[in-house]
């Protein structure tokens, strides 16, 4: 059996900036990176995607935000640092670093990483965020906020924002 | 370091109801409230989500279900009393709520509540759907149900659904 | 109280194919089925969801998979004969099958799959996800593939895939 992971590859690659609109509709995606600099890490996105959305003139929509990195996830939370501590404590606790993983086993796997826990966290939170878009801005509770979880760093780590909407 | 939670602002509120179309797409949002009993609760949404759709003349499309909480999160499963029940019993089993967790204790955290275990299941669940619509009604399977966790209640809870399609 | 679960009943079942345009906007929406061998399985759709998008004049737009299953989840991970070992041992730590589940008991549930641990184990993997298209591919990473996960077979699952999009 291969020891190696299957390559996505596209006919082109993913352009860094894209639009398309259509009598009133418009899509415009982007990628963007972030430079992380510990092991596992929480990095607030919120900003940047309410930036990001303010720039178009889509009244009503959506924004989707998808990480291109399996070991890197989207998800939802509140940001204070004693919260995100023991969001990290509890993704180290569910997922042991040093359990006998096929994934880190030369044996079996040509991944020199040795982050099966890392893939394994990534799955618990997800990979993508679809968000409304109302009045011009992201719809979002009083305490949500978009973070992204690094679970190999430190990396640089891309990310792919989209906006799907009318003016 | 700050023992308090960023607040997400917009620069207005989002509106009870908005809409918006262009040449044949329509897309609709509105905001609406569930209370709960207990701390720990699931609700069933289907019926809600299903007569949303149907109010609108939108054959083919998308619907998205928006928690506006952190700490209350939706997902989908079966409904049924014992299977709830398992549910919850699985996401308390999964998450502690008396382990010594810093968003508890007052010299890391200005929060009262004492729900650092409703921030982690609420992560393990997500806060977001996004559904396909067609033939004018939501797309899912013969036991599938939208389900609303409440993990931090009793509370009274917003959620977002916004319709988004082609009549 | 009930020891059945709530089934869900639109007023026409879902058509395998359905279309609609408006100005230059494209939804189309099919069902397809994938045969699975094991109890616990994880499938590789990604050749699938690439193949689909490509057949559709969809420069910029969303790509929606959607399990019609409440035991069938879908979500986002590297391929890797070694790696898809580990997630299913982590899946089977997670939740253990024979723990004493109601779902499980005659007394409380009228279900006799015995599959509360399908059940559990699905809600945290999820069932749908919502992919970005750009340039006419599907966005993802050189390592992302979009799996499915049987947790209850060998069965025939359903998916539906729909394609909402600007030519």
């Amino acid at each position: 059996m291969s020891k190696s992971s299957t390559v996505t590859v596209r006919e082109r690659p993913v352009e860094n900036v894209a639009t398309a609109t259509a009598a009133g509709l418009t899509i415009h995606g982007e990628t963007f990176v972030v430079q992380t600099d510990q092991r596992i890490e929480l990095v607030d996105l919120t900003a940047r995607v309410m930036d990001f959305v303010r720039r178009f003139n889509v009244r009503e929509g959506f924004v989707s935000l998808w990480s291109m990195h399996t070991t890197c996830a989207v998800f939802i939370n509140e940001f204070q640092v004693a919260l995100l501590s023991d969001i990290k404590r509890f993704l180290e606790q569910m997922v042991a670093r040093d359990a006998e993983w096929l994934h880190n086993h030369p044996d079996h796997s040509d991944c020199d990483r040795m982050n099966a826990d890392s893939h394994l966290r990534a799955l618990l939170l997800g990979h993508n965020l679809t968000l409304q878009i109302s009045g011009g801005e992201v719809v979002l509770g009083q305490w949500q906020r978009v973070l992204m979880a690094e679970l190999d760093g430190p990396r640089a780590r891309s990310l792919r924002i989209q906006i799907f909407g009318i003016s």
